[in-house]
């Protein structure tokens, strides 16, 4: 048997771990071969393939990023991209293909099921906002590095009098905020799926200051104000389509200080949530996640992929990837509110 | 309502966030007051208490060990406990507790609800072996702390050509050094609940050697090799009855050093794995444990403890923290041993 | 004797352990009394006080921020401020003063004394532009946070064939930029003291496209091009005088996009650079700050503020603290420029 | 020219950022040739060679270790031993040798040298004990390690009411454990250069437990009481002449046991002080000593090796490695000892 892996999507802490697990399970119990795919779902579409063996995977356990690059090519998007693919595999040899992506790669593995190709699944999301699993690999990485650095903003608060605003990742689901928030103590949580009324924030922001504490704010790139509340300005968008200039925490920063008087400064994490060295929580659920994928190719589960149900790892139908978002239930955001203020 | 708060036995970080949490829902919602007492059973045995208000778990959330210091008393066993216990609660006006502890403290508390005492249970064990609950908080600060400390060995065994061993905690289950060890790629990881073969870990160490790296053990203080297999000493036991030297961390250095020619080093991390500030997930799952240990009590839901059930807080009875351990399952571990040797 | 102390300016990883060096060794050893002032020289001018003993400093090492507050309040700017002060030190029975904090706290304190105030200053920047020491506490701190968060973008820049700049401390001196880009393996690294020729930098980036990784471009927040080279905009300013939207990192990002058509993005490490718990370098270098003023204040040696020399704590003369910027010489520039590209 | 590189002696982190840096300004700037020879003297000596040049180097600057291997081979020692290197320098057209490495490494380069052999050092001793340099590289990252251990360790202690000892590396010269037991708020430090009072100690154990925080002591491994003060037993050495059991970290435990009637823990921190990724201090040390030991080699400054001299790098003879060892003198110690008790 010969196995194609893939990585695509945005990168997140242990996908290399994934990639790890598959392969030396794969070699040294099954005996398969293996074939790396670069940067995602283009790698098949052109053919192009990078060595996957053990001394590949060697060391890479604890490296964050991914040894076979990503992108976001979306071959179905491609006139004949399917047939492609199909006739690539075809010509390397390979049987069967693992890929490990969100939302978007794992629709196009649900796709190339359905006609024919032999897939199985690995789930990633740094959001956690997908239904099938109750946890995804990335997501405590990004949630340590944002209590980190919110608890490096707790001391420079208290000696300055000054509202701290950290904007973390969470476009569509607030999980990061939400799990950052709680763990270091924020003093208002701000997420996607409830709209946000300034004047309740501001309210917070004031009776903060009354202690001798100043307020840290955490808010997900995607929260917002319930309608009408904040003058939230078009914001610029740079040549590829994302907002350069002006996300919700440099605004709401803004618009705290018109209400309230008080100085306001803003932190937007970005990028460095999602590189680094991923935490144990995450190494080990993303081995997990490899040594159970390969199972489901050794088994001939086709059209699968893996999820975590409390501590154990099951499979699930690849069309649970494109379910509907898991997002913060109310209860959950509830238990949050009881430290606000 | 005045509910007293204790907590038992060894610290563990994730102690202080239950306790705010406690507090700042009690307080803030259900108007409740707060009795600190001392030192675990000691304090309500002995009246020996500390003010517990919001001001006094102000800035608590990420600090390890517990503000209310902790012991081992077991009232239980004190001629007469009980009956002081139950004179010191009246006195003070305590009409409900809050234990805080693992099997010996939550022990205490089941039998004092037995006696018509008010209590709720928060279980708290490092080692993860409580069946009542998918996680316990702290384990996963010592996991990472463990990998931590690991992931630095890599390098030295790298350039040393030295065989190096890490012995972490778990004396009668494994699951800090599994998922230490498969977080950090050891090479074996030697648990209590499967007795180990000397020769079969030799050979291991010889296998990796053969590669240009060098192993990496990961081994629980209670792991031990089949038996006769190595010659074990006597321990040496210090005034209060703890092995003082030749862990089996050591004594397995020895052994391996005698059988391979190979050198090899121990490091015992110890007390490290248990303090500091706990990690997000800690953090998170010990604040929601308080949130809803007070709902119990609102509740009137005696002799019960809170537990994690996937991403659920759920109430169990309190006998559930006295059931058999939660030892590693041999499917868990087997998952380990695809990257031994 | 009793002595004030007080912090001022921004705050910086390590002022606590200044305090605590102070106090203990002035109350232990030479038996004087201490006052705190709060929030810098408001404190004095408003006869703002906190009580300041071996108690208030214990477990404050390890802690960010300052226990004493602090703000920029001038009082050489204020009608009469200082025989204000001069009067409340008099009327709080406080004999000699312990200033901690930059250029403008430093250059109030020489001022002071040039008015008969008995006062001794520790230098804080945590910029590390200050000629008179060769490192002041705090910057070793933000180095590796900064540096920490650049090893976390390698991977996501490896992964992605992205552009990454991550904006950094430094308005007039480039320490920080240049220590954190050397230690991280910075592409390029831009700093106030070297207007950039942006044709350069583009050729740098386009570079290290070429071999298989992404470029990671570090800027001080002061950094500029040369004259006409980019179209930087006039910078929103907030109500506090602050530069709110569009720093160089951003305005650096969108130049290399249209100019390369090559992905870019930008981390804005803000404020977590200078909250948190102190390195081991600021801690000892803080502590031996401490005790070495305690001592400056004990020899009567006023208008003096001490400083690192070598491994040596040396006193100079209050007027070093405003003497010219230690600025990144060339040589040490051109020592990271090896690694450009 | 064609330079080789070696590395020597006990493992450091900072080895490969010189490395890198050595190859990266030499290569670039110089138009070198750079040939690796493995496992330090061996390789020379057995003329076992790796190629090294800029590929090699990439991504190395984070990592600990030494990718060239490391051993205590000394070719002094062996009959003919410098001829054997002197020949495959010469067969394998090597120029000039950059060695890094300790007293012993250095000592061997010197005689080389006085033989007829092109041959520049670089210091390295992760205990900081050499004269010719104000800091090496590793010694920081060391520093930070214990003092992480060390705060971990105070939650514990406050918590238990125990005496905790933490023993750190430190033979013959007690830098690690003045810098840690300083920058962790240590209550008594112990080393070498000053055999104790466990009388003293003791007093210092009683009257901190008389507070509400239990001791902690940081013990280097080489520290001793004043003669005849403890029972310090023979010690078991293992088949490589290292003592296994029985370090001073137990033996003052068991002591302090004895004496106080307190419970006392020792942790002994070992290998993971010297493993894992550099701190920023420490690869911009390392970087920059790299920088200018090539830039020795272009001068033909042979018999030298580079030393941090307040901020500048300057050239030393490699004599001043092998002089006596800068131990901690009076002045330093009894800064700390303001903080014991």
């Amino acid at each position: 048997m010969r196995v194609g892996v893939l990585t695509g999507g945005g990168d997140c802490p242990g996908l290399n771990a994934v990639i790890r697990a598959v392969v030396r399970k794969g070699v040294q119990v099954y005996g398969y071969e293996f074939v790396g795919f670069r940067d995602g779902w283009r790698g098949p579409l052109e053919g192009d393939t990078i060595p996957l063996d053990v001394q590949a995977v060697r060391g890479i356990l604890p490296r964050g990023g991914t040894i076979l690059g990503s992108s976001r090519t979306n071959p179905i998007k491609i006139e004949g991209g399917v047939e492609r693919i199909k006739d690539n595999l075809a010509g390397l040899g390979v049987d069967a293909l693992i890929a490990i992506g969100g939302e978007d790669t794992l629709g196009v593995a649900r796709q190339l099921h359905d006609r024919g190709v032999k897939v199985v699944g690995v789930p990633k999301t740094i959001d956690n906002d997908l239904n099938a699993t109750d946890y995804t690999f990335g997501f405590d990485t990004a949630v340590n590095i944002a209590m980190e650095a919110i608890d490096r903003l707790h001391t420079t608060a208290e000696s300055h009098h000054r509202a701290l605003i950290c904007e973390v990742m969470g476009r569509h689901a607030g999980w990061i905020a939400l799990h950052a928030g709680m763990a270091s103590g924020a003093n208002v949580i701000l997420i996607p799926e409830r709209p946000f009324d300034i004047e309740k924030v501001c309210g917070y922001v004031e009776s903060r200051f009354k202690t001798k504490y100043a307020p840290i704010i955490v808010v997900a790139e995607g929260a917002h104000p319930a309608d009408g509340q904040m003058d939230i300005q078009n914001q610029e968008l740079d040549a590829f389509g994302h907002v350069r200039l002006g996300g919700i925490g440099e605004r709401l920063a803004a618009e705290i200080e018109k209400r309230t008087g008080k100085e306001a400064r803003t932190t937007v994490l970005g990028h460095i949530q999602r590189g680094g060295t991923p935490t144990a929580f995450d190494r080990v659920l993303a081995t997990r996640f490899g040594l159970h994928a390969i199972d489901a190719v050794h088994d001939g589960d086709w059209g699968k992929m893996v999820g975590l149900n409390g501590t154990d790892i099951k499979r699930v139908d690849l069309s649970a990837a494109t379910d509907e978002l898991k997002t913060v239930p109310v209860e959950r955001y509830s238990e949050s509110e009881v430290f606000f203020g």
